[in-house]
């Protein structure tokens, strides 16, 4: 099958690679689409740095449908429609057993099995790992079971791909993690794919005041169609701007960047017993003042929105559906698959909320 | 009246003060008794350093009678037992209204009152704070009916005045804070008379293991008989060490010293999804890494054990009556107001839980 092949610091290749499997537990999927995220720059990162172990094939936001399923298999069959979960639940550890799906335990993961016990990808007799856990930038990808979530056969497989990873994450970050309330007030710093999400998921939960913060007053103006009530340009002075927009009173302040400093600004503007949610993937370290822990501030981390995916993913394909939620808005533009370096560069431009790469 | 006088940076002085009031919703108690609490150790060391504005009497950890209310106080009397609250709660602002009355916005604080508009202590001509809003190294003290809180009159007060700071710090941040559940895995790092609370409140709430953590092998046999069910001696692998202990899968890490690398550690020790809640006054800040918050744990800040003084203070004299909480095994020694001095230096040595000081 033909795929997108990142080997190392130069641009990805489209060349064609073996894909073994299903076997026993496992999923072939028919990829239509996978969306362009921030997390994978990481690898490609990681690329131009230290190096890579083995060629990646990245992309992890991946609709399609089930082709093939391996022994054993009982939540998915053949023609299925499925998003892709870059992060698998086993069902059964620690983390699955206290609903925590979102932190399985588990090595039941396609990156680890791509690297190392069961490589299914091979480029030229080398093995091929699956780019934070999926490898959707090809036609096809082999994922454990708990690694695809069926939903509804209707919903529109090149917009709904959107929910494997940004959406989910940023929805997730605001009603799951935070659990934001009906009437409160929140800021948003940050507004790429997964921002955006944080403000609809703020709007989905009845938050008063939806304060959304970013550099480029071109994401300003989409935010507030997601919902935001209040824009704001960064600069030197935006906590103070923040908390006098909010009267002081700013009830949760959403990270959705990945920088420690941003994360700090985050926990600065929140009022006495306010919580500061970490939803970038931040590398860095985060330093704050003892005296923000005095106040009963709270810092927490967000992972996959705190998602227990095989609950959270179809429900938020039915709200799309159903006119609540929206994804059409995120797609800045669509690119075949041989566009997929232009594609980052945009990304790494900070020019689109999302780039869709089609592949079906 | 007779108090403890903190002038500058040298020892406190036995010396003749002047109390005014009560004034109109003020209070005046005739102390009993007052611990020696390490936040006091705060202004000894601004004394030491850039210097105080005013004299100030410290001690903010007292029981008496209330010998006399001011107009229009309704919720004690003449006669009362009362424990003094340090953060007075106004019941009307926004966190009172909310529920957090900890947090208190108003400026209904004797700290302010006795510093700003309405001095009620005088020394040789000079205002006098109370320090910390209490002001209890002294046989009696002025408050805000909102910082006396009445409990039974059986209890006996130089023993429960305990309960003014640090036992309603350390039990409130297991139990009102964290939401210690049965079941759970605790930590508590720094075993004074906050992180004996800590452990005390943490078995309350029906923890299955409490590993207590301090420098000193004494303070750790002193915390088995709280509930601890572990006991480590702090050193560089301590984070590993209850790692180990507790099988990967510690719930929560209370700091209880006030430093910011402990509160680092506090997080790094605590599971994926896990909780560290900073308990000590940190006045330096605090680092941890982003990849701790991808893991979804959580660093919340506690104040006064985030309890509502007027429900939380009562509730725990009652569980000391009822043989439910230890304060007598916290209480190392007494000394009467003219060795405060002595006790402040068996404090900084950290060889006592907690001092009381007898006033009457």
């Amino acid at each position: 099958m033909k795929a997108a092949i990142l080997t190392g610091p130069g641009p990805m290749i489209i060349d064609d690679v073996t894909l073994d499997g299903p076997g026993p537990g496992e999923v072939r999927v028919k990829l239509t689409a996978c969306g362009v995220c921030h997390s994978d720059l990481l690898p490609i990162h990681r690329a131009r740095g230290p190096g890579l172990t083995n060629p990646v094939i990245l992309g992890h936001e991946a609709a399609g449908v089930v082709e093939a399923v391996g022994a054993g298999v009982r939540s998915v069959a053949e023609g299925d429609s499925v998003i892709c979960a870059f992060r698998p639940s086993c069902g059964a550890c620690f983390q699955c057993a206290r609903g925590d799906s979102q932190l399985c335990e588990q090595p039941d993961d396609p990156q680890r099995a791509a690297t190392g016990r069961h490589p299914r990808l091979r480029w030229k007799d080398r093995p091929v790992s699956q780019g934070i856990g999926v490898g959707g930038f090809a036609e096809m990808c082999v994922m454990p079971e708990g690694g695809v979530v069926k939903i509804r056969k209707d919903a529109p497989l090149d917009k709904v791909c959107l929910i494997g990873c940004g959406v989910t994450t940023g929805i997730g970050a605001a009603i799951h993690t935070a659990r934001v309330e009906p009437g409160s007030r929140v800021a948003v710093i940050g507004l790429g794919g997964v921002g955006l999400s944080v403000v609809q998921g703020a709007r989905l939960a009845g938050a008063r005041q939806i304060i959304a913060i970013d550099r480029l007053a071109s994401k300003l103006e989409l935010a507030r169609g997601f919902g935001a009530t209040d824009c704001l340009l960064a600069d030197a002075d935006v906590v103070q701007r923040v908390q006098k927009l909010s009267a002081g009173r700013l009830d949760y302040a959403f990270e959705a960047i990945g920088l420690g400093s941003c994360v700090a600004q985050a926990v600065a503007m929140v009022r006495s017993g306010g919580t500061a949610i970490a939803v970038g993937v931040t590398l860095d370290s985060v330093t704050i003042s003892g005296m923000e822990l005095l106040r009963e501030k709270k810092l927490i981390g967000s992972f996959y929105g705190s998602s227990r995916i095989q609950h959270t993913i179809p429900m938020l394909v039915d709200l799309y559906m159903e006119g609540k939620i929206k994804l059409d808005e995120l797609i800045t533009r669509r690119r075949p698959l041989e566009q997929i370096n232009e594609a980052f560069e945009d990304l790494e431009a900070a020019s689109v909320a999302r780039t869709v790469i089609q592949l079906a």
